[in-house]
């Protein structure tokens, strides 16, 4: 008997009928003898219609309350699976955040989890009860309800399987795993069966919208065993086959010894390049421009500050597209004149291309075929920034495709390995 | 400046416009300086949303589970005006039934409120925020999500009031005040200013559903002043009309010298009767018969039991009509022949009709007229119920509407005290 902790995407109880299909497919764990914590998602649909009320109401809604409006996707789909289980036999209860407790930070609409209680859900499990949590939600310490952000039901999930140290958190979602890269762009893009924290956190950090990354770091942080895996598989298939499906993300890299040298190629269109030009090169600048972008609750990709020439160093950095008025804004009052910068600078239309791989570690000529395969191309490459398992690169958005497809070909990932 | 709770109706807050409507009224209550707690309902429609869809998992929700889903309209409500007031530039913050807390006991969705805190609600208050807390909702003990019942908003509102010790309770609806009777099946029914609790409590139990009784009952109980009035009315007429508009219900008899003698003729077809026949008349009989009726859950309107002859009784009550199946099971199988009693007859084809005043205690005639009025129209009355300030009728359901234009007209409600 393992303890499960389960995670239902919005597609997957998007109507009755798919809660009915999910709560079929809990049953069968549950007859298998398992002890399961299902956290579902809003169903599908239901979290924008809410955020669209907000902002019909107000253009930029109060954090905290659209959290306590964005919240109740979330509540509504706990209690209807819950009866859905009820109507199958099986004992279940469902728990809010504030109800658990998930203790959050007061970051309203993107609050980080500080703690989880578990001593009711361990005495459900116990009695036999299958527990469902709601995803995405939790409570700071003045009792504010508060939400994780986009994709925080995963994040919830794993908190979950850490406090409770379950045997395997399973993500059930509407792709059957992790690929090397998105089909829709390369068809021969191939789902990998294994891949490590540090490599999905690459990937999912970079655009394969697989996973939220908070949730890859949670699992990496309390070694939660992670598995994506497909919710609209056959409900009767064996629960061994299903057990093993999708891609299981683990800390165990010596699982991988026949580890591809590259496992992915991610990209992220939604990005946006600022540069503050000839800033003087002195201790403590980089703070001085990225502290107020910070204040201001920006969140900021790349950085890249080259060495300086003359005193001076160009200052880059990439941020969300949405943010980038917002950040070019904080920049141009706050921080321009103040650093002694000579110009400011911005494109909103870049898209960043990664290769991927733990196996770049022990491998030279990673960089080299990379910046030779866009070169091949004519794609002209506006800044580069490597870490120990990926090389990314910024180039102009309307060659994003085509340089995830020439990557994708030049490292070969449509081949399994031997 | 005054201390004023606002509940605010389903249809009131049923649509973008009209939240925003009802911010630039409760901004008109600030702006003259009121302290605001403001109660509002789900949007029209909303909770039989919800409660559809549990229904459409489990045909019989499991009541816990139903409270955890039907609880976010409401929370979705108060999250939405507290930013449509923002956008007004007013300050504004929003509480769930857990979050103030409203603490009631553990009869899922039939809820009664136990205590209701009142710090935060306070300290908010004395900062210049005004206040919203969600309505129909509560948490027992356990920390349990509970709802109050359909209509439970009202309640909510009117103990938030009784908690606060305001000046004054405004319950916002479809309707501009309580009617001698219908205006839908008596066209000359007329708006009372004002009327008594005990008045409110009789027509709002026997079918006037301008307020859910419990609040009423709440109101007369802690003394809260009560108003129903229109939220439909024009956001721009000058407060202190507004203020006065409406009907008051109040606990202040001697307001009322200029009463009449009738102030309504109430009535309700959900109704169904049953009787069981020649029950042995012994110490006891009444509870023998209702206390399983009770265990069941099922809640009795009126009951009658004649002086017994010959040793035996006949005793019949009434059950709302959606309850007469079940009712006449609990009697088929539990009862009927543990009692001894000769057979189990019902009827769901009746009605009641009730004549309520106030004036009623200090005036003869009142039932001889009644019962002369509809003896005129050949109406067959099957049982009658009277209290110190009310005469209840049960008749054939077809007859209705007869009796109701029948009696307003008999007592000249048309027309206004001098």
């Amino acid at each position: 008997m393992s303890l499960i902790v389960q995670k239902y995407g919005g597609t997957s109880v998007g109507s009755i009928e798919r809660i009915k299909n999910v709560a079929q497919r809990i049953a069968k764990w549950s007859r298998a003898g398992h002890q399961l914590v299902i956290v579902p998602s809003a169903m599908s649909g239901e979290t924008n219609r809410l955020i669209g009320l907000a902002k019909d109401i107000q253009p930029v809604p109060d954090p905290r309350e659209l959290d306590v409006v964005a919240a109740t996707g979330e509540q509504v789909t706990i209690g209807l699976l819950a009866m859905a289980l009820m109507q199958l036999g099986l004992k279940a209860k469902s728990y809010t955040g504030h109800q658990v407790r998930v203790l959050t930070d007061s970051a309203f609409t993107k609050a980080r989890i500080i703690d989880i209680e578990e001593r009711r859900i361990r005495a459900d499990l116990q009695a036999g009860t299958i527990v469902l949590v709601a995803g995405f939600q939790g409570q700071d310490e003045l009792g504010n309800i508060t939400t994780l952000g986009r994709g925080g039901s995963d994040t919830s999930a794993v908190a979950l399987a850490a406090a409770l140290r379950a045997d395997e958190c399973l993500i059930y979602t509407d792709v059957d795993g992790v690929y090397t890269t998105d089909p829709r762009i390369v068809p021969e893009a191939r789902r990998l069966t294994s891949i490590t924290f540090e490599e999905m956190l690459e990937l999912a950090s970079l655009g394969s919208k697989v996973l939220q990354i908070r949730s890859v770091e949670f699992a990496g942080k309390y070694r939660v065993r992670l598995r994506v895996l497909s919710s609209l598989s056959d409900v009767d298939q064996p629960l061994a086959i299903e057990a093993n499906s999708g891609t299981l993300i683990t800390y165990e890299e010596d699982t991988k010894m026949e580890q591809a040298v590259i496992s992915g190629i991610a990209f992220s269109r939604d990005e946006a390049k600022i540069t503050l030009t000839r800033v003087p090169d002195r201790p403590g600048i980089a703070y001085q421009i990225l502290g107020p972008i910070a204040e201001a609750n920006l969140d900021v990709d790349m950085i890249i500050q080259n060495t300086s020439v003359d005193g001076t160093t160009d200052f880059s950095f990439t941020v969300h597209r949405n943010e980038y008025a917002k950040a070019m804004d904080v920049l141009d009052t706050k921080v321009k004149d103040h650093v002694g910068a000579q110009s400011l600078v911005g494109d909103p239309k870049i898209c960043k291309v990664s290769v991927v791989g733990i196996g770049m570690r022990s491998h030279v000529g990673i960089a080299s075929l990379t910046f030779r395969t866009l070169s091949e191309e004519g794609i002209n490459i506006q800044m580069i920034s490597t870490s120990e398992i990926k090389i990314s690169v910024v180039v102009e958005d309307k060659y994003m495709e085509l340089a995830v497809r020439a990557l994708h070909k030049a490292f070969a990932l449509e081949q399994a390995i031997a």
